[in-house]
C-alpha cells in the first residue's frame, strides 16, 4: 500500500463543515462571522506519550482527546482538525484501529479530519486542532483574581496510577488496574463543560502535566497564588473507589503523588468568583460531567497545600518536564 | 534548560495579528470578513527529509519554507504556523541556529508563529501553516481544462541533484554541489507567484514528490492529461548553468530523473487558459518570479513526454512515494 492510498483508505472523508478537506494542497475552513479560531497542536511520540504496542484504536482516540482537551480548556467548539503520521511501516491492522479510534472521537465531537501528512518513521502523531468561540469569549489561563473559587472536572490521577503498576512500582488489583488503565489510554476531553463555562469560569486550562504544575501557569499568568485542599483533591482518583481496591486503601504518599502531579488527566482545573457557585453547577449539570471545589485564589503568590487538619503540607510534588 | 525555559527562550514572540499567541490552551486567530482559512501540515523526519547533521539555521528554514509552499499552490496570503517539535535532547546552539532559520522566513511572509508542543523523541518537525484566500478563489488542483498551458515556476531538479552527489551517485564540481545544494536545504517558497496567479491559474499545487508524480494529482482531480516538452524542463535545473559545470554537459538522463521526477523543488506547477498567458506573465513579473510554459492540458487521460524532435518518450520516472 502506497502513501496516497493509505491516506485514502483510512484518512479521507466526505467533509460537511469545512469548504475543502483531504486532497489538495492545504483545507479551506469558512470562519463563522463573530467567531474566533482556536488552534492547537500536540505531538505524540511513541515510548514517550504511550507504550509501544499500545492499542490502536485507544492510541487514535488519545492523540485527538488530547488535543480536544486543549479546545476544551479555552471554551470553544471543535470545527476540524490536521493529521500527520510518521509510521515505521504500513500496518493495515494497526492503520484501521487507529483511524477507527479517531475517527469515532471526531465524529462524537463534529471536528472534522480535513489533511495532515504520512511519512516513513518512528511512530509519532501531530494533530491541530481548530474550533471556534466568540469573539473575546475564550477562557484564558489569565483571569484568575484572589477570592476566586479553585475546581476541577472529573477525576485526577488515574493515569499516572496506570502508570506506575505497568512500569511495576506498584501493584492494583486487575479491575483497579482496568479501571486505571482506561484513564490512561482513552481519556474524556471536556468538551461540553468547557463551553458551558464561557462566561463563568474567570480561568482554565487542562491538566496534562500535574495538577499543581499545571495550576501554576494560571497562578503566574494571573498573578495570584493559591490554596488547595489535598483531602478534596487525593478523593478524586477514580480507582480507590472501584471494589476490587479493598475500601479504597492506597498509600497516601502515592495517592497525593497521583493526584497532585500525574499527568495525563485531560481534566479542566479552572476558576470562578464565588458569586458564580451556582453557574458553575449549571454548568457542570448542563454538560454531565463532575466538578469539584478544590481550593481557593488567593492574593499572596504561591501554592499552598492544606491537610485534613488544616495544616500547611510540604510542597514537593514536580509537574512533568519533557526535558528536566 | 527545561520544557518552558526552551519554549520562552527560542519560540514565543509577540504577536500582532493573531489575538492570541505562544502560552495558552490554544492560540486565538481572528480571521478576516470574507477570507477562508488554508490550512496544511508538514511533517519532517531526520533521515527521511533532511540528513542527520543539516545545518540547523537551514533545516528551520526548509521545515517553514514546505508549508508556505503548500500556502502558495493555493494563492492564499500567509497568516500564522504552529510547531511542534520532538527533540533528542536540549541543544542550546541547535535550537539557536533552528528558530533563527525558521523565524527569519517567517518574519519575511510575515507569518507569525502561534503555538505548538515541544516533546522529546526522535527528530521530527510538524508545523501546521494558516494562510487566508478570499472566498471562492483558492487554486485548486481540480480546475485544469483541455488546451490550457502548463507552467512550472523556477528551477526544477536540482535538490534531487544534490541528493543523488550528497549520496556518492554522482559527483559535481564544488561550485555546482554548493548551487544545487542551496535548492535542497533552503528552498524558496512561492507565495507571491501563487497570490498573483489568482483569477489567472486554473490549476495549482506544489511541486514536492517531483514533477510527473504531482502532475499527476492534477491531472486526476481534473479529468484531463497532458503533454509536456521535456527539452524545456531539463532545461530548468540551476546547476547546469553554474560557470562550473563545463558548460552544463550533464548526462542527459540524469537531467531527466532530476527535473522530471526530483521532488522537494517546492516550486509551483500550474495551468492557465491560452487567453491569460500575458495575465501568466504579469504576475510572473510582479511577483518577480521565473514561469516556464513546459506544455498543455488534453483531454486524454495521461500524460505524455514528447522529446526534442517532438517524439513521445517513454515514461519511466516515478514519483516519490514514503511506502513504496
Amino acid at each position: 500500500m502506497g502513501e496516497f492510498d493509505l491516506i485514502a483508505r483510512y484518512f479521507t472523508r466526505p467533509v460537511r463543515r469545512a469548504v475543502l478537506g483531504v486532497g489538495d494542497d492545504c483545507a479551506l475552513l469558512a470562519p463563522t462571522p463573530g467567531m474566533q479560531l482556536a488552534v492547537s497542536s500536540d505531538m505524540l511520540v511513541e515510548g514517550r506519550h504511550f507504550f509501544a504496542g499500545t492499542d490502536a484504536r485507544r492510541l487514535g482516540h488519545k492523540a485527538l482527546a488530547v488535543n480536544l482537551s486543549d479546545l476544551a480548556a479555552c471554551g470553544a467548539r471543535p470545527l476540524a482538525f490536521t493529521l500527520a503520521l510518521a509510521l515505521p511501516a504500513v500496518d493495515a491492522a494497526w492503520l484501521q484501529g487507529f483511524s477507527a479510534g479517531l475517527l469515532a472521537l471526531a465524529d462524537a465531537h463534529g471536528c472534522e479530519l480535513i489533511g495532515g501528512d504520512t511519512t516513513q518513521g518512528p511512530l509519532n502523531i501531530c494533530i491541530t486542532v481548530f474550533g471556534e468561540v466568540p469573539a473575546g469569549q475564550a477562557l484564558l489561563r489569565s483571569g484568575a483574581r484572589a477570592g476566586d473559587d479553585l475546581y476541577v472536572s472529573g477525576t485526577l490521577g488515574d493515569a499516572r496510577l496506570a502508570l506506575e503498576a505497568l512500569q511495576g512500582h506498584t501493584t492494583l488489583a486487575p479491575g483497579v488496574l482496568a479501571t486505571a488503565r482506561q484513564r490512561l489510554e482513552a481519556p474524556t476531553p471536556r468538551v461540553a463543560l468547557g463551553q458551558a463555562l464561557r462566561g463563568v469560569a474567570s480561568s482554565a486550562l487542562d491538566v496534562s502535566d500535574g495538577l499543581l504544575g499545571d495550576l501554576g501557569h494560571i497562578l503566574r499568568a494571573s498573578g495570584v497564588g493559591a490554596c488547595i485542599h489535598t483531602t478534596e483533591t487525593i478523593k478524586l482518583i477514580a480507582a480507590s473507589a472501584h471494589p476490587e481496591s479493598a475500601g479504597g486503601h492506597f498509600d497516601t504518599e502515592l495517592l497525593h503523588q497521583c493526584t497532585l502531579a500525574g499527568g495525563d488527566d485531560y481534566e479542566l482545573a479552572f476558576t470562578a468568583p464565588v458569586a458564580q457557585r451556582a453557574a458553575v453547577a449549571a454548568a457542570a449539570q448542563a454538560s454531565a460531567t463532575p466538578v469539584t471545589r478544590i481550593g481557593c485564589i488567593e492574593a499572596a503568590p504561591g501554592l499552598r497545600l492544606i491537610d485534613a487538619h488544616g495544616q500547611p503540607m510540604p510542597q514537593r510534588y514536580a509537574s512533568f518536564d519533557h526535558f528536566a
